[in-house]
């Protein structure tokens, strides 16, 4: 499969129906009428973006062969998780935005529901990305990592003319959430980001914080694994603000030793868990993408903890970071009318390859 | 398309299921989590029974080359009752059980979520079966009717030689739901039905009764239309029951003049809605499915209504009553796989002829 990106398009969902979807998200307890009207309302809203996109990059005359819609996860029990409940043993993921009403608006074969074949699979559904990281930039000669730097960040392993079976991925611990919870916390939720990275560039790594917080058990589990809010979220922040010498330690300090902390455990993660040459991983170039990327303090304590390795944003290789989930699911979509298996087991956990999607013809 | 049953499996669900299957279902509230577990959990239910079909039926060197799932339907609002809420103008209907996990399980291919794309397009997603009834039973020669008695009776007009554009189908008021009714209530509920129109046939039909009942006003509405438990439910025997002369008309009696409404307001639709010559509809033989079929005092009474009409259980055409169902959303599946539209427009009110269904593919 070869991709070129022709253009993208992003479109906030109006408020009231945001405001909707909040009120339906798992735990939440809701009217199964409204869920049957939201699975309409928000593949409506879908459907107007997509064909938007169709008509400003293909016109009147042409149209796509394939369109892939995600949809909205309201909820996702991966088996793991599932199996501590009372209710099921299985796992189960729901994804709202009916598929129909993309396909009847633009004219063209949509495909959805991609999480469900590998969750059938007892995978954990996710991540479902580094099969396109491995069709978009692994080289033949180079070893490289995708790096996101989301709230959590995650890594995408790609051996030098590696197969998909050789594709490494994990979340390596926090990507912004500390950094942000920090300056929500000290901004009383004026900021929501250390823009740029300035605030972490005038404060002063506190290195006994940052050595307690780098012993992190999730950091040293192996892979597979998934972080979220409950290990890097609001208590992480809140019990650190509550140790005993927090009242000496700045604010721009606290926000420079958690940057610290996601480029550390970065670091780490590679020298742990992926393949290594003396203490160093077999790593050339580093390719970075998400909000963290846009961090320059960060990508630069990222560097200083990984000397020798080139560390480019996304952007450079042609996929602007804001169209980067888009580009993988037109890959999945088109990889699921080919019935050519997207998942890597040996990432989501899932007993074997599976063709990922749901087609629902153009009309 | 041709169409051989070689067999047929039916499977009740688990009690606990359908006690969680009734606790969510529209009207209810339920907690997202519970709708995700069971969108897996249903998923099983069916994967394990078809799994078994398959078995049974291919063996285990063969697969079929499709398997249609139409799933659990938890939720239905077709656009004009949507129409009525405050919150969505659109139509939307929400099926759960996972194809995904049938797919997984049987390795075979597996259509879904049939009735999006008819609502998409603004029909009311129902009915779906008259386009296999079409295929199924249009003859170059003899007007056919296919008349379902279920709670309530729906028919499907196929003109001799006609094309999908000519198919007529609708509800055509009470099938056994005012009868059932009737005999819940006379026996406080230890009998759910009359077995073979026994009570009918010891009862004497009340004229006066009937002359009120056939005047109710959805049997003179002209098609599109559909009835429900609004119009031949609870509050109809009821209302029935607290009439003037009631206490003088015995058990039996209400129960024929029930039977005589189903046999009198299917006549009297065909004579409203079907083409006709003279005063008789343009019909040669009324192909009989549904509980309603095991009534032999309610299929001699059409007999009376409709003479010169040959009656004839759908049995005699090879697909058992039991196995229609299964056999119309086996031609649907193949259908989509195929991209030949299944809807009718006409019966469904949709803007133009849609593909139905979304295809999981075997992984």
């Amino acid at each position: 499969m070869r991709v070129k990106l022709i253009g993208h398009l992003q479109q906030a969902y109006p408020p009231r129906l945001r405001r909707r979807l909040l009120e339906v998200m798992a735990p939440a307890a809701t009217r199964t009428e409204e869920l049957c009207a939201l699975h309409a309302a928000v593949g409506d809203c879908f459907a107007e973006t997509a064909a938007r996109a169709v008509q400003e990059l293909f016109g009147d005359r042409r149209r796509p062969e394939v369109i892939g819609s995600h949809g909205q996860t309201i909820c996702h029990l991966p088996p793991r998780r599932a199996a501590g409940t009372s209710r099921s043993f299985v796992g189960a993921t729901l994804q709202i935005g009916d598929p129909a009403r993309i396909a009847r608006r633009t004219r063209v074969t949509t495909v959805a529901d991609f999480r469900q074949a590998d969750i059938a699979a007892a995978g954990q559904g996710a991540p479902l990305v580094p099969w396109t990281d491995h069709v978009l930039f692994t080289n033949a000669k180079r070893c490289r990592a995708i790096q996101n730097i989301g709230g959590i960040a995650n890594v995408t392993y790609l051996p030098a003319a590696g197969r998909p079976d050789d594709v490494i991925a994990f979340d390596s611990g926090p990507g912004n959430m500390v950094i942000d919870e920090f300056v929500r916390h000290f901004t009383k939720g004026r900021r929501q980001f250390d823009d740029g990275g300035r605030r972490a560039r005038r404060g002063r790594v506190v290195e006994p914080v940052l050595r307690a917080w780098v012993r992190h058990p999730f950091l040293r589990r192996r892979p597979p694994k998934t972080a979220g809010r409950e290990e890097f979220g609001r208590t992480f922040v809140q019990q650190a603000l509550r140790s005993a010498d927090a009242s000496t330690v700045r604010p721009d300090d606290w926000i420079a030793t958690a940057t610290a902390l996601t480029a550390q455990s970065i670091a780490d993660a590679y020298r742990r868990f992926l393949p290594t040459r003396g203490r160093q991983p077999v790593l050339d170039e580093l390719i970075v993408t998400g909000g963290g990327a846009r961090n320059a303090t960060l990508l630069g304590m990222l560097a200083d903890a990984l000397p020798a390795i080139a560390i480019q944003p996304i952007d450079e290789f042609g996929i602007p970071d804001a169209a980067k989930e888009a580009v993988s699911f037109a890959m999945l979509a088109l990889a699921c009318l080919d019935r050519v298996p997207a998942n890597l087991p040996r990432v989501t956990g899932a007993q074997g390859p599976v063709i990922l999607g749901a087609i629902t013809p153009a009309p």
